[in-house]
């Protein structure tokens, strides 16, 4: 299990945070994640024989979000 | 050109419509898209020979929301 942290924009509410956090905990290879809408951080814990960072980056921006570290 | 009229779950603030109205327009075959947060209407303007209601439908769920009508 691997772990990466990235800062996105475009949380406003706890709506917002809520759903990034589901839709990234129902996509393949990925174990758990936590967004914080104070902080804008994005961490997630994934298997890396499953899924790299890079996917996980646009799984965030096709929700509609803009990864930004 | 035709449209279609959706009843979407899960918008909670103006970021979540914006963000939902954002991402169903960046989607093939979709030419204009509004989501109103108050009413959780969301109307698409789509052509029908790139894109079936079925797709969009999908695209919106896919984005974290739940299609309810």
């Amino acid at each position: 299990m691997s772990s990466i942290v990235l800062t996105v924009d475009g949380m406003k509410c706890g709506g917002c945070s809520g759903r990034l956090k589901r839709v990234l905990e129902e996509s393949d290879g990925i174990h758990a994640a936590e967004a914080v809408l104070e902080t804008r951080r994005v961490t997630v814990d994934f298997d890396e024989r499953r899924v790299d960072p890079q996917a996980i980056r646009q799984r965030i921006e096709d929700s509609g979000f803009s990864v930004v570290g």
